[in-house]
C-alpha cells in the first residue's frame, strides 16, 4: 500500500503552475498551498472542492512568507513567529477544506523550510508547534530520519515517511541536493522503475550503485513540469499493476 | 445592555498601531484584524489569548488585500474572489480563537469594504457568501439599514447594529462621511455624552440639530489615536455608572 | 508608419506568463511590469538587457500595487499616493534600461489603471503628475480621446495614441467593454485584416458593422496567450509586405 | 568632521516608525527605505524633500524583500536576484531624489542583509553588483572590516566606515551581536560620551574594559525609540561644542 502525494494549487492570481485537475484525478494526497508562497483563496478554494469530491487528502503545504522567492530561500524567522505563520496557514486551509466537506489531514512543509527542518531543530520544533496549536494532531508528512519527523513523533504526531522516484540518493539513503548535477531523474522508465522498487519495499539504488533502504508510506509526485501529470498516472498505474493499493494515509 | 467593539491587532510585523493590551481592558468585542489589511499571525494570536482569557469576544475583521493601503482604498474585487478572501480570513482567526480557547463569533467589514458594502449589493452579497462559506452562521456586525445587513438577514445571518459615539450623523440617521468637515466628534465629553444617548434609546442629535433615532446593540470606540483607550475606558465606565450593562452581544 | 507594443516582464518570481524572448522579436515597444501588477527585478533587467539589444524601446507599465489581482481590479487610490506609485516604478524600471544602455522612453498604465483613466480625471492627472516627477517628459502611450491623454497633452506631455486590433470597437469609436460576449477578436486573418486596415488609416468595422475612423501611431499586440507570439509576428510580417514601416515611435 | 546617519522613511503606508522631520533636524546623512522592508512610495518622495531642502545627504538604505519581517530576517536570496533587488531599490529611490533637486549619494544595507554581508562574500558581492548596476559608483557605508567593504572597494566604489555609539563592542574592534545580553548602551550620558571619543579618534572602550581603535567617518544614531531624535540632538550638538564639524561625506 502506497500514497501518491503532490504540490497543488501553487498558482497565485493571474499566474498558474501546477495543472491541479489532471493532478487530481492521480494523485491520493493533495499538499495544497495556503497563500504564503503561492495559492489565492479563490484556488485554495477549488483545490478543495475537487479533492474533496474525489476522496483525495487534503494537506497544508505551509512554507514561508516569500511569494517573491516561491518559499525556495531559506529564511531565519525567529521561532514563535514562525510556528504563528504555519498555525495561520493550516486554519486559512482547513476553513476552505471543512466548506468543501472534508478537512486538512495533514502538513507537509514546503520548499526551503522542508529542506531546513531536515537538520535544524529550532525551526522544526516550531513548525511542530504551529502544528501542535492548530489542535488537531496532524500527521507530518516528511523525510524520514528528519529533525522534524523526530521532534513530531516525540511531541506525539505521527509522522509519515516520503521518498521521491524522481530524485538521487546517497548511499545514506538521503537526497542529493539539488544543486549537483544528477540530483533529478528524468527519464520516465527509470522513474516508474524506482517508484515500483520503492513501493515494494525493495529501497532504491544510489548515485554510486548501491542498493538502499528507503521507507516510504508516500511517493512524491512533481506537478509543475510538462508531461508532469502524465508521468504521475503512468506511475499510479503501473503501481496498481504491479499489485501496489495507491491509498491516502490518512 | 450594550456591546463596545474595537478595532484591534492592527499592527503588522514591527508597526504597532492599536493599544492592544489597555483596549482589552474596556472593550466587550475585539474586531482582530486577519492579515490582509493589518494583522500578522503573532499579533492575531497574542490578542486572541488575551481576549480569550478576558472574556472578550473575538471578532473577524475581514478586509480587502491591501497592507499599502491599510484596506482603505475601494477596491473591484470580483465576487467570487471577495468571498474567498473573506472565507480565508475567517478561517485564518478562527484557528487562533480556537488555540486560545475561544471561537470567532461574529465577523465586521474593516475600513473600504465596510463602506463599500453599506450600498453595494455585489460586493455585500460576496461578504455574506464569505461569511456563510465558513460554516458557523456568525453574526454580521454592520451598520443598520445597510445592505450587508439587508443580504446577511435574507441568508439566514444574525446581524448586530453598531452606532458611533465619534461620528457625526445626518438627520436620517447615517454617517456624515469622513471627507466633509465635521464628520468627527473631537471632544469627549460629547462622545461620552452621545454614547449614554445612544445606549439608552435616545438616539443622536443630528449635525442639523435634530434628535433622530440610532439603533444601536454595539458602539464601535476607536483605538487608532493617542488617548483613545483612554476615552474608551471613560465611556464604559460612564454606561456602567448610567445603569447600563456593558456585555458582548455574542 | 506604425509601432508595435506589446506587455512584457509580467511574471513574478517562480511564475511566468509572457513570452518575452519571442515578443521581443517582434514589436517596437516593450511595455514592461515595473513590479506592482508582475514584474520582478530579475526579470525587469533581463527584459531591459533583451530589448536594448534589439532595439526595441523600453516603456514603464505602470499599475496598481495589486499583484494577487494582477492589476486588474480598480482601487481608489488617493491621488498623491498613486503618483508617488507611478514615479516609484518608472524609477525602479529606468535603473535597469540605463544598465542595459538604453533609457525608458513612454509610459503605459495597465489593467484597471488603463480603463479607470480613460473617464476618471482625478487618477488621470495622478498617473501624469507621477510622470512628470519622474523628470524626462516622457511620452504617455494610450487610448486616444481618454482623460488621461487630454490631462497628459495640457501638461506638456506627447501622447501616442493606440488600437488593439483584437478589440471589437463601438460605432463612437471607443473599445467593446471586455465583459461583452464578443469584445475580442479571436481569429487570426480577421486580426491581421484589422491591423492592416489600421495601420493603413482605414480605420475598422465596428461591431455593428460600420467603418469608423481609429487613430493610431501603435498596434498593442497581446503576449499573455498560446500563439501570441506567432499572431504577433506574422501581424508584421503582413504589415510590413504591405508596405509599412514598422518602427517604435520613441 | 563626522557624518552622522540614521535610517529614516521606516514607516509603510499607515503606519509610522521613525520621526524623520526631527532626525532631518539633526543628521547630515538620511538612510531611506526603499520599499523591500519599510517605505512606501509617498514617504520616500516626502523624506528626499525634507533632505534635500536641508542639505541632508540621501542614502539607499537597501533590504531583503520582507515587509512582515522588517528586513530582520536573514534570507538565502540567490546572488543574481539579490543583486537586481539592490538595483532596483536604489533606482526606485533615485526617481524621488532627483525630483528633489538631489540624488541617492550612497548605499547602506539593511538590517539582516547588513549583518549578513559583513561575512558572507557571496551576497557582498551581490550587493556590490547590485550597487555597480546603478551605475553612479556610489560608496558604500558600513562596517569596517566587513566582506562588503572588502568586496565595495575592490570593485572601485568608495567606501565609509561607520561606527555605532550606542553598540557594545569587543576587544577586537567588532560590534558584540544584539542577542547578547549587553549588546546596546542604553544611558545616554555614555552614548554621547562614546559619540565625542569616536569622534576625536580616541576609539571606543571595549566591553571588557579595553580602549580599542574604531575607525568612523559617520556615526549612527537611531531613530525608532522614544527620545531617539533628541539623544541624536545631543550627540550633534556636543560634537559640535568640542569642535568636531559634523558633515556629510557625500
Amino acid at each position: 500500500m502506497i500514497d501518491l502525494n503532490a504540490d497543488l494549487a501553487e498558482g497565485f492570481g493571474r499566474w498558474e503552475l501546477t495543472d491541479d485537475e489532471a493532478l487530481l484525478e492521480v494523485v491520493t494526497s493533495a499538499n495544497v498551498a495556503c497563500g504564503f508562497h503561492a495559492g489565492d483563496p479563490s484556488t485554495m478554494r477549488r483545490v478543495c472542492e475537487l479533492a474533496a469530491e474525489r476522496g483525495v487528502a487534503i494537506g497544508a503545504q505551509v512554507s514561508y512568507r516569500d511569494l517573491a522567492g516561491f518559499g525556495r530561500r531559506t529564511m531565519d524567522v525567529p521561532a514563535r513567529e514562525l510556528a504563528d505563520e504555519i498555525t495561520y496557514q493550516i486554519g486559512a486551509l482547513e476553513v476552505f477544506a471543512r466548506a468543501a466537506g472534508s478537512r486538512v489531514s495533514y502538513v507537509k512543509p514546503h520548499g526551503a523550510l522542508y529542506n531546513r527542518c531536515v537538520h535544524d531543530a529550532e525551526q522544526a520544533a516550531a513548525v511542530v508547534a504551529g502544528v501542535l496549536a492548530a489542535g488537531a494532531e496532524l500527521p507530518v508528512l516528511g523525510l524520514p530520519g528528519s529533525r522534524l519527523h523526530e521532534l513530531a513523533a516525540g511531541a506525539g504526531l505521527p509522522v509519515v515517511a516520503e521518498a521521491f522516484a524522481d530524485r538521487a540518493y546517497t548511499d545514506e539513503g538521503t537526497l542529493v541536493p539539488r544543486r549537483e548535477a544528477d540530483a533529478v531523474v528524468h527519464d520516465p522508465d527509470t522513474v516508474v522503475a524506482r517508484a515500483l522498487d520503492m513501493a515494494h519495499g525493495r529501497g532504491v539504488v544510489s548515485r554510486d550503485g548501491r542498493r538502499v533502504p528507503v521507507g516510504a508510506r508516500s511517493l512524491c509526485v512533481h506537478g509543475d513540469t510538462p508531461g508532469a501529470a502524465r508521468l504521475a498516472a503512468r506511475v499510479r498505474r503501473e503501481l496498481a499493476e504491479s499489485g501496489i493499493t495507491v491509498r491516502s494515509f490518512a
